[in-house]
């Protein structure tokens, strides 16, 4: 409805929840701490110098990175070229890595709430700080968590990215959502929001400003959203009270994904309306989890249709289930 | 240019196309026949009804069966119903599998290109013969090899889906050719091709009616494409000269990635116009193949902005110096 986008479920190959629980035992790094590490407590030297500490004084508890690996490069110019029919841009963008812990054992799920509470004030700051770079139009912030999520580093940490365009990828559920609110006078995702608390059965876990479910068009098993209740279009604009919400919200979808499903890999992605649209009436920030249990193969890539083989009400109903107090 | 889409070349990260040649020795299937596998010759059984065989008399070299395990059901509705604000459709669609070769072992990089060209004519049937059902709007024509690009079975196949739906993923692409034509008056991917031939470092091979490159926007290392050069907007009305000389350029293109990157996985995948779209003047079908050896992460999946580690002319010096005569 957002987005315009199909999903199959598909029952002739519909699986049992429980089928993608991962093999062998919970499979995370053993050790607290790993002598070449880069992200370890004492290893602060292998990284560039913070943009951001917290706490300032003392040892720290969150700290955020330049991108030493960076794809792109804050020095940068925006111009774009034209190489015959080509368009071409220099490689303007910052990169950042959120170093989310001094431990190198712990992972979001077995963290605690305040902990997770810091990492997510550490998001607020930087996108805060990233986005008055006037360069900067869109501001990505994810977690590959696990090798078939893309990170190959297992200390806890995530990323932020800005760059100077918004996508067509970005762009068009925009588009989409200008158009119903055009229609409707409404935010598409307020609707759909309400939509998913009245039919509940998608549902994993309300707040008081937040809800997280599995949502109708679940492009995957145990695919997860978080949106804030009230309408809000960018994360950047999210309050110290609602963080704290977030963090026990955040915690909870991730330890019934950790425990339920035995530490799959997944990636988390923040997205927020592009920089100065984060006041509009249209658009709402929302987080999406996306556990890597399940390949995206050439019917996918080819048409952007996703086969889902678990519906979403049974994904709910098992990490509902969960018993996530082990 | 086509589809506004952005791709970042990671110089950072650049890595040498020979760091993704593929570990091990050659991985695909040793024995040409196996007792349990339902698309081996003598097997027959295993499988539905055949929809297409070729030669009809006689042992069969190509035969395409309904998909056992489909997503998709040819006997349902195409009504969509509303479910509160969610749309809803009944899982109309068709899906069938193109069994390339009646031996286990072979693979397209190993076939002879006669016997490409079979498959290739085999896909132009079915596309034509399951165009004819009107509730069907679009089929996608595509090959999964390997494990990481999402197949498990290892005799050589290839799928067709056809759906009732054209999905955003689609759709918007189109939207942005039609713009190109309304203010250029030409086919924004006739200009494309023929920037590729002028600019030249991104060529493989050129035959009289195609073009296989790695793109100026190629999203990961060793993407490559297949156009015809002449315009047309669907794969069904390919000829059959055209498809002779088709199956000489896709088999050059698949032999320099299995020979020089040690049979990698990989998606193809052949996209035409919608039907009723095959006549116009702003689309062109083409192939696209993508090479699995990189992972889309959090970044990729929310911005829609993918990193690629390599040049695209990087790419394609590499795969032009591949000796495919082994």
């Amino acid at each position: 409805m957002a987005t315009r986008e199909w999903v199959i479920l598909a029952p002739g190959r519909r699986k049992r929840p429980d089928d993608f629980i991962q093999p062998g035992p919970y499979s995370g790094p053993e050790l607290s701490y790993e002598d070449d590490c880069p992200f370890c407590l004492g290893n602060e030297e292998l990284t560039i110098e913070p943009s951001y500490i917290y706490p300032e004084e003392g040892p720290w508890k969150v700290r955020v990175v330049p991108n030493k690996y960076a794809a792109l490069d804050p020095t940068l110019d925006t111009s774009r070229t034209k190489i015959g029919h080509f368009l071409y841009a220099n490689g303007f963008g910052i990169a950042e890595v959120v170093i989310e812990h001094p431990i190198h054992n712990k992972t979001m799920a077995t963290m605690s709430t305040d902990h997770i509470g810091l990492i997510l004030g550490a998001y607020r700051e930087r996108q805060i700080e990233i986005g008055k770079n006037e360069n900067v139009n869109l501001i990505t912030i994810f977690r590959n968590h696990g090798p078939r999520a893309g990170t190959s580093l297992a200390h806890p940490h995530s990323q932020i990215i800005a760059t100077p365009m918004v996508p067509p990828h970005v762009r068009y559920p925009i588009e989409q959502a200008v158009k119903y609110f055009d229609n409707h006078g409404r935010c598409v995702y307020c609707d759909m929001i309400e939509e998913e608390i009245r039919q509940k059965d998608r549902i994993l876990l309300e707040s008081e400003f937040f809800v997280a479910f599995c949502p109708f068009a679940a492009r995957s098993p145990f695919e997860c959203r978080i949106y804030p209740k009230y309408h809000s279009a960018s994360y950047m604009l999210i309050t110290d009270a609602e963080i704290d919400d977030l963090a026990v919200v955040l915690h909870d979808v991730l330890a019934r994904l950790h425990f339920g499903l035995n530490n799959p890999d997944y990636n988390y992605i923040i997205r927020s309306a592009p920089m100065g649209d984060e006041d509009t009436k249209h658009l709402h920030w929302y987080m999406v989890i996306i556990p890597k249990i399940s390949t995206a193969a050439g019917f996918e890539i080819g048409s952007g249709i996703y086969i889902n083989s678990v519906a979403p009400e049974d994904s709910a109903e098992f990490l509902r289930e969960v018993d996530i107090e082990q």
